[in-house]
């Protein structure tokens, strides 16, 4: 049986780089190998216990690659094609995914469906972080890159790019919106981009790190608010001089940057929550004028599917956005232990690595 | 000086009927003479100092009436015409208004528009429990009642037949949904009422008052749950077969129904709160995947505005909810103060009263 | 070869019970044995040779019945339950379905989709007047029938009520809406039904059949025009006291029924087309308001998919619409050319008929 | 009484420069002084006779001034503001405002509202081609020009930039579309703005004139095509291949411009109209699919009102668009003759023209 590198959640604090047998393609599925991916904060989590996995499960959920093998009953591609593939891949079969909310796809019951779907790669299945990674349900997910597009380029098409941008999305940024955005790492620089993208005027970008609040200058951002100068929240309602925003978006995944999301509001305004939380959150009362102030909270999991892909790609492409800068480690999959390392204790600037085999 | 009868809210625990001048009516404004009028959970709040409003205040926000005499500028209308108007007032002109946001109207910045608009009658400004009420900006806000039509008939459209309506409405119930209903109020059996018109196939009605519990039946609730009888989110996921409910309406204000009302939703799910909240509230980690579960959170204030009194009035002329059976009790505005006593201790099984002259 | 009976397109006017081979299921299919179907107004389109499809097709589109056997790669269901599939069977994999026009499902180019797609049943793929027919990507089409469900209660499901819905559905209709439907054949019949679902509160339906228009007041319909009264604009007009309508449903295909829906719309109004045309539409500019008049014109292919399919049942197990009614004439499969023959001619105040093995 | 000088329709072909009495102010009015305005193509149709107004009537809708005197109910502004409004002036207070659909804004009936509301200026009301301009709803429409903006800066958001920015928006044109834009005159310039304001990242502008494919460029068009090259349907289809677009923007009011908008759709495409058309619009049986195409058709009149000049504002005055280039000419209020008479004829390349006092 041949085998591959792959990076294994082993247990507490222990990814490590093992052996594993090439996966067996199923007739619904791709084999694709991996020529770029990268590692996620979501990784780290799993890393540090934090976000349970099973033990063994290879990890990584960003795949660029090219299809070594497809299955039979796989439609619209060949082998051979450059192509990435969204980090949820939803099956576009299931309950969830006909009723519009396919990042939530799973196993569906007789009388619709459960809570049991959503992210599959490096969570449920095998993942990316390794010479070649299963594609389920591939005719839905597999998306062939635009010529001329490099790997790194897409790279953060699969999560990131669409993560970030949903964010502005679900909470329907409108043309002469004034937004805000609660930190400037990966998926917050996005959440800039996609506010940008869909006609935001104002975008008020907070953080402390002066790397990331100058890449939200460039990726769009009119001001950036440094939460070390004093109150966020008198900062940003000063700069719009004491209306507000119509849309704050949430990308830490912490009560501060929640609870300054919800104060920072306009009457009737939207709070998009990107982060992942990990204890309970809270809502004050006066925050939420006790219920009587039109807010609307959104959650999003990262859209994917290959037209969410060819869409993303479309905006490279287009120059519409460049997330090049983002890149700003390269290692090769035998170093992926190093990467976790400077990645997991966020040194030497790192904002994004790529790893190659 | 004309003067009249009025509810005023004198100091904790005292809302006392006194003589107060009739109005002088501005040139936006119409006075309008109250033919029935009634009280609303809020108002007890206010009674009990729990929301703060100004000392010599008249109170009410549900007013049905006359027109006795239109302002200079008001467009539209004739004195004598039946009328009702919404409890919330928008001006049609101001930022808020005019970016979609009405029930937010308030007084305009140079640069968008503050917090501090919303909720008028009987709030930051005289309300209708009183011989005459003064309408402002009535042009947008006074509402003919069709012939046919009695008081009665049309007496929950200005404040709960509206905020009922809209929990539904602002969570895009559609065809085919399965909604709860937590708490069966006034306000949240028209929750029931309109999520049926807008196509919800399983209603679930939540609550142990079995008078309630028999309106909701009547108005389109397809099963009821006691919370007496055990866990809520257990009875609900059981009915739906562990799929759980696209949208839940909570419909009361507290931690409980709120926490229930996010655990009983399938992933995508919709939250729309109705209630006014009197502490913080908590999000628990788990009920809200840890952020990942594509919720929506919406909250609405009332909407109003003539074009939507139309609408409501429109349904109850139709025949499609008849709000009748929630009128229990009767009393004459000189007896207002024993209609408080009666309704804020929730004696005799009342739902809502009406007041007449 | 085991063989079965099937209703095949021969030539223009001769669709002829022949005898075929069973399908074979391949691994995304799966085959139905059917338990009752019906004939569609577009059937008779093929008959007369209006819309064309292959010579040896065999013809229908709106399967009851019972999984006789499943593809290899088929999820979620086992043989042996009686389910329903939607006239469309959207593979829920292409381009076209992932940007949510799952309608048009087909065939992916590279850089997206085609307008190959759409409706395959009796169309680009043997349909439903048979023994037996072979449900393509099974796993997203299947839908199984509530339990206590006759086969007539469902056999609408998958195309009149589904299309006779959406056309309420796509033109946005709301609480206190006042909606014409021009023509009450059984598509307009059922876009009676939806405008009703969705809290329309004054439905006007146009036709000259009297049976048509006493099933429409059953299903809906606060009020009924009579084309031969008179000019149906005036009329329309009349009834809403000169204000018109703010949604209108073409339900025929004809340019007198457009222009009629078209005409009688408020400003800022939508039409939603249903009809089958089969010639140029024309436009006229003082109906269009030269283009000034906020108007949208939408049009609607027959939602699929196993969700559609589930809420649709959902709302006939609800009792929210009874279209029992609609069946008025009951045939075997052996005497099917009869029934084509009843059906085409519009004989004996058939609307639909129920066919069975 | 005062007099001013005002460009009025006196017959076919004469729109002339007369001295008029500054109009007085009402309680809800604003009297501003003009400091620059432009002519747009609909004035050259009231000039022609093409589109009838009364004789003796002030034209022009494209205001920029300062506020000279404020009515007494007028709320939010001092007088000396430098300031614009739309070209559509809603009340905020209307049942068409109320609903929605502000830019059909009109006097009420009991029941509704009537089609006879919309553009006032310079159509029912005194426009602005004058020295001053009476704005009714004086409090829903001035809307302050941010410091720092130039008139000539702005002098395109009361009309051209909101229709065009709407001929995107109303399309729901989202991150990644497709867009075609037909006819490059100034409203076609501005949607194609706003189809890259919105995300579109492939627009494709089509015109022959090299100047106004050269600024389509400047504003956002990836490709540019030349209907003198050859068939136009066929030259995008190429350029999408062979997919069809997913917006198509009519900017022209041409049955060819119609058409072709239609036919390049792809399923489930979106058409917005922009352009004003002057006879009756065919649509081709093949080009609509018989109806089953799931296409939309929308058309929008100019939105209003000061949250929207507003909006608009803030797109310059963040750098997101820069309409400058569009003004290619200057000329004195007392010189409106001569810059009817260069823009009538489309001499010298004019694309806007800039008038002053």
């Amino acid at each position: 049986m041949a085998t591959m590198k792959a990076a294994v959640f082993v247990e507490k604090n222990r990814i490590v780089l093992e052996d594993k047998p090439i996966p067996t393609v199923g007739p619904l599925d791709a084999l694709i190998r991996i020529t770029t991916t990268t590692l996620c904060g979501t990784d780290v989590h799993i890393l540090r216990g934090e976000y349970p996995v099973a033990k063994g499960l290879t990890v990584g959920h960003e795949p660029v690659g090219v299809i070594e093998q497809l299955g039979s009953q796989v439609r619209g591609f060949v082998e051979g094609q450059r192509v990435i593939a969204g980090a949820i891949t939803p099956s576009g079969q299931s309950y969830a995914c006909l009723c519009g909310c396919a990042s939530q796809d799973g196993p569906d019951t007789r009388h619709g469906f459960r809570a049991t779907g959503g992210w599959k790669f490096g969570n449920s299945i095998d993942g990316c972080q390794a010479e070649y990674v299963l594609v389920p349900d591939a005719t839905a997910n597999l998306c062939p890159i635009p010529d001329g597009l490099s790997d790194e380029q897409v790279l953060m098409c699969p999560d990131i790019m669409s993560t970030g941008f949903s964010g502005a999305e679900r909470a329907e940024v409108s043309i002469g919106d004034t937004v805000a955005v609660f930190a400037l790492g990966p998926i917050g620089l996005c959440a800039v981009a996609g506010a940008r993208l869909k006609g935001a005027t104002t975008i008020i970008g907070v953080d402390a790190v002066p790397a990331r609040m100058s890449v939200a200058r460039r990726l769009g951002a009119t001001h950036v608010v440094n939460f070390k100068d004093g109150n966020v929240v008198e900062q940003i309602m000063a700069l719009t001089d004491g209306r507000g925003v119509d849309v704050s978006i949430e990308a830490l995944g912490t009560q501060g940057t929640f609870e300054s999301a919800l104060r920072v509001l306009r009457p009737g305004g939207r709070l998009s929550s990107l982060g992942v939380y990990s204890s309970d959150l809270r809502i004050p009362l006066d925050a939420f004028a006790a219920g009587l102030g039109d807010y609307s909270i959104v959650t999003t999991l990262c859209p994917g599917g290959k037209e969410r892909m060819r869409r993303l790609m479309a905006v490279v492409n287009s120059g519409g956005v460049d997330l090049s800068p983002l890149v700003t480690h390269r290692f090769k999959l035998d170093d992926i232990e190093a990467a976790y390392e400077l990645f997991a204790h966020q040194q030497d600037g790192v904002m994004k690595v790529a790893i190659t085999p």
